[in-house]
């Protein structure tokens, strides 16, 4: 269960309607009844279903959920369906609408990704990385998950990554690496190598994941045959400049994991949201 | 000035280093001195300076601040640097970074717009839409008003725009909109139009401003003639699908004001954090 | 619809029974069932009944709703009446009934400003400002609307309002009018005038509306007739000690609409809550 | 100290500048400095001192406090100076004036009251209770407190008040009060009384406080006579319509305090923001 | 009734489950059918049950209570029976386990104080301090009330007790006791002494409450006895390491209430969760 | 580094000082000058001293830091002075005395068991699980690693751990294993084990962790010789009981980590809050 809790859904509808819709009571339509029904306007994957079906019955619309988060929808099949005043319905509509749209986005991406990899490497994962837009995190992880990928880092608290970032403050690096593994045993400890030959030392230090910054597909396989064979059981990402176009290249270069921040933008994925009195 | 209240600037930093940073105290380098630059990769607009900028302060980094939000920055050269401890900086520069890119990737968009389309027409204006992906409202309106546009609506509260889904309730709505105008004299009324024959019945009705939903900019220039030897003074915006590409199309075309999501998303704008030990 | 998250009620709930109810616990009457019924103690406009009705239920009150916000109800008829334990009716009625009575002073006050105006002006709107007791802009405007009012500015983002506290920074505002028009296209362009001089000028030079701050009711006739002949459309409101008992004065006088802070001060309406055992 | 949040003031202010201020901006006067003179627009008390001033240092300004809350201050005399960008005093002056004049407002009607009383009993002092506007809780009691005020109930959680609603679901209450008093040594127990027959059975039966509610001056005075012969050191308190204007007649009755809602509401005292440029 | 907001409920949800649960995940359990009977490991007093309940409902389980808080359940007897989804179940059960064992363990520990003090003496009370876990005072306050005792103070607003850290800075303060009565008629005024001269000195100068720190029994006794004598209705507490092992000491000793921190610390109670697929 | 925003120092501060301090009120010593020295009654380790500071300078005082969180500081010795006005020391101390209390009993806790833990096997960690105190995540996880524990687990959805809760809705649950590994290749997978077969079983298919509950330290010894013999590098840790006093023996048979609950209750380390008037 991915649990989103009420006050974030109440925050995200108070910002869009924060005193009320003008346009509607202008109109003296508050009261009418009416309709609204969620479909995609192409194939694809959809989500961000939950928290929408969520956001149209706070409104006190009766909301009827016909698809699961990740599922793959054909064009014009219904998602959800809501029921109710035409106040509610236009109070809610376009907050549900956005949550389906960049989720969905989110997900068919991830889920092109991870088709593409696993099409080629069927034990490689897409991890994403915590680089999605401040503010986000809980839709974009949410979509991330529904869309077939793994979560890389949530934050800082919970694992261990060492860019040359951390190393310029700790040059003797390599001699740290087993006490630090020692210190945090429950955790893998992974480190980021900008070339092959730094990645083979750290692999030979002991890290647990080598993370191979910006490697070519190539120059990642030879890298993984070298390493596998002195490092049995050493795992091995592709990290920079990976996305749905190279997914299968770096997955048959022999990858155990693509990190990606690539599917938390681009188009959402559009959901009409069709409107009719009843 | 653009209020952001430090409260948003700790949950966003909170949620990715809720509990302390595990790497930096398996390394022990919390203590070390460094410095960060933060410069951009390529030419081009930058924005989120000033939230970035103080959230390098709550860390307790002492943070110079060498651009203003919206400067068009060439390759390289710095916009921050801040200095303090080692793990002050490893606590807060990528949430730094995630803020300064994912702003200035809007607000390069949206200047890219605006500069296309003021170039055919000086007087047309980017306004951008309500539909951000959730939970970025606050930064990704920040950010397009750094970018030169203005607002289109920031949502239900404080505007008024008639969409069909409004219609269906109001199959009466020309009869309607001179008392809509006479209820709220203080707001312009919007109406959306999707065919030149709808856009003029709106105009001689009385709507303030006919937003034209998918014209060609060739029956905009039509349209235009049209309506504005019947109605002088009459504002008319084209949106949907008006993106930097098509911005001076639509702007020769006598378009007011471009109603625009496009520049909400796409990718960041990529900013290159610089840590050395000093 | 008017949307009230639930953390807006559970807030002002949890101020005033932060840690239970002492004297009900001490009474040792928690699990006694009663029941509440809310009727005003004078013929009058009552509002907040939605609010105060989901106040009700948050304690697990079945609360049944007999009239809706901004009805004008005959002393002693019942708005509300719930039922249940009188643990939870003594948690909260009182914070129910406190947005009950402050609603319906506000809703009372402006709809009194309303019918006064509209009386003489049947085109005459009251419009509503920001300057309400800092934390009650949701009940405020919520109250005023329900009262027949229109918003007048919900703060500094949505609308453009031109003080003399903004021109001692723009000495020649008059020659900036056309360009503001020009940046802004979808807001209508107020400026606050202190004498028919500066009043018309503004008219002359652009400005959507004139706000005329403390115009006697013949000086703002003399300026509307001399204005209008000028600049046909332009639109004029009152503003400055403007209350139900000058209203009509006003609207007479041929203002657009009446800007007041009056409705949002003054008595609470009197609810009675009669609770009886069951 | 009365400790008020950053996070609520930059909640309020949130409210009222949550995207930015528009006037500004189109007028392109950010950058202007400017100053601000926070003066009385009459003689009277001024109160919202410290909280304003946090106000305007929250937005970079300087401010120079020249008044502590609840003195007395001469009409057009300054309490705060704030000096800085003229954006981010037309960011914040608003929120800044509206807690100064609504503040003000509470302290000095509850000056009046105290004053009124003590002139006649100069031990009868003022206590307010919990009947403010939901959402004010914070800033009425500090303008009470700032006022002379006592504090009557915060809230149901800390005091004992025994009401007639209270005593439909315990007819047997005068068998019960020797009992609650017991149950909570640490709190005096009041309870309300209607008429000076059920007022002295509640002093006879050991309630610590007695209430009375809407007692004539005269009937009150006659209570407290009879009730401190028979119980020396009971404490009398007069509620329901006691105000400024006959809170002398209640205090002379021998009222050890009154209590009342009165100075809650009413209109806001007017503070002056006189802003010029510098 | 003891209001517990929902948002706490779901704050202290979010924080154990903020992206969903990854082991229900990677185990593809999230739709099986299951149950969770939640018991005593021992004998002993439960609460937390009304909050536990809701966490269960809150993630769409089926919740059956059949206790009370501050029951005492027989070891192996459930509590409260929860139906749903394994995804469900596993998302929230633990949560609800903390805050059952936390509580339980403090609303047992309390029962244990009162049981020991009013063994010996009916009349005396348990007082709970504010001396809390920081972040819980809610659960603490909740679950102490649960187990019998009163609440001594909620925090420095609503209640006057005098330290010695107060005195300090009002080493006149034997000459103010007086004044500070009159200032506040509807409070008590504690006032705390280390030793018998000194709490003989507050009682004879007026204290309403002497609060005995670190008194032996037998001097807690002696002063009672020669303090009823002069003062009589003075009330006594005992502070300073009381707790259920010398509670009835300080209760047959006279007092009138005990001050205690002690049982918000210790081992929580523990409850089983007894998972099983249905 | 680890982040506390300000909003929780501001949280616990408000619930202690929601609407002022009435004690110092009504002794009139707002204003008088103070210092508060912050030392141990006892040698012991000390935490919180970051938090407590931030406390103390929120309120305005001057606060210097004489130690780090996790020290050993001697009786006596102070690790925070602060001075400033009474009534902003009376504000604030309690709260931070709080902060440095609990959290230095949780790390003086952890200390000792690691202590005892590395005397008899130098690798051994101790870990802390995610049953704390609901509300004191932050602070609990925060003195944990201050006395030198690792974190074992947040929360659900950043580890991996089955229990036999699990594995009711998974009997099939040994197959799973190596699939559960290749779907997340990041994390180490962890399976608790209530029997030595039970915990060869889940070794020889595979877990990365073995978490014996409950073992006796003789059963666990024999455990990890058979279980590393065939898998090398199988981490084991132990669970169930685990403490301070039994640290040593889980150590010396090998455990790579102690998983506890039992730092996070108990008694606070007692903190003098020494006050005087300068």
């Amino acid at each position: 269960m991915f649990f989103i809790p009420d006050s974030f859904l109440d925050e995200v509808l108070s910002e869009d309607i924060p005193y009320g819709d003008l346009t509607v009571k202008l109109l003296g339509i508050e009261s009418r009844r009416g309709q609204v029904r969620c479909y995609p306007k192409a194939d694809g994957v959809v989500s961000g279903i939950d928290p929408a079906a969520r956001i149209f019955r706070r409104a006190g619309l009766e909301a009827q959920v016909l698809h699961a988060d990740g599922d793959r929808v054909a064009k014009g099949e219904p998602v959800i369906v809501a029921r109710g005043s035409a106040g509610a319905i236009h109070a809610v509509y376009k907050t549900a609408q956005n949550i389906l749209e960049y989720c969905s986005g989110i997900s068919g991406r991830t889920r092109a990704m991870v088709d593409a990899a696993q099409a080629e490497n069927p034990r490689c994962q897409v991890a994403l990385t915590r680089k999605h837009f401040p503010g986000t995190k809980l839709l974009s992880l949410y979509a991330g998950l529904a869309g077939g990928a793994v979560v890389h880092r949530m934050g800082l608290s919970e694992s261990v990554l060492v860019f040359d970032q951390h190393r310029v403050f700790r040059p003797d690096f390599l001699d740290w690496l087993q006490a630090v593994k020692a210190r945090d045993p429950e955790r893998k400890i992974a480190v980021e190598a900008s070339s092959p030959e730094e990645a083979l030392s750290f692999a030979l230090n002991g890290a647990d994941i080598v993370q191979c910054e910006r490697f070519t597909p190539e120059a990642l396989q030879a890298f993984i045959g070298e390493a596998r064979a002195k490092r049995p059981g050493l795992l091995v990402s592709a990290a920079g400049g990976v996305k749905a176009e190279n997914a299968a290249l770096y997955a048959k270069a022999g990858a155990d994991f693509l990190v990606t921040t690539w599917p938390y933008f681009g188009r959402p994925f559009d959901i009409k949201m069709e409107i009719t009195a009843v």
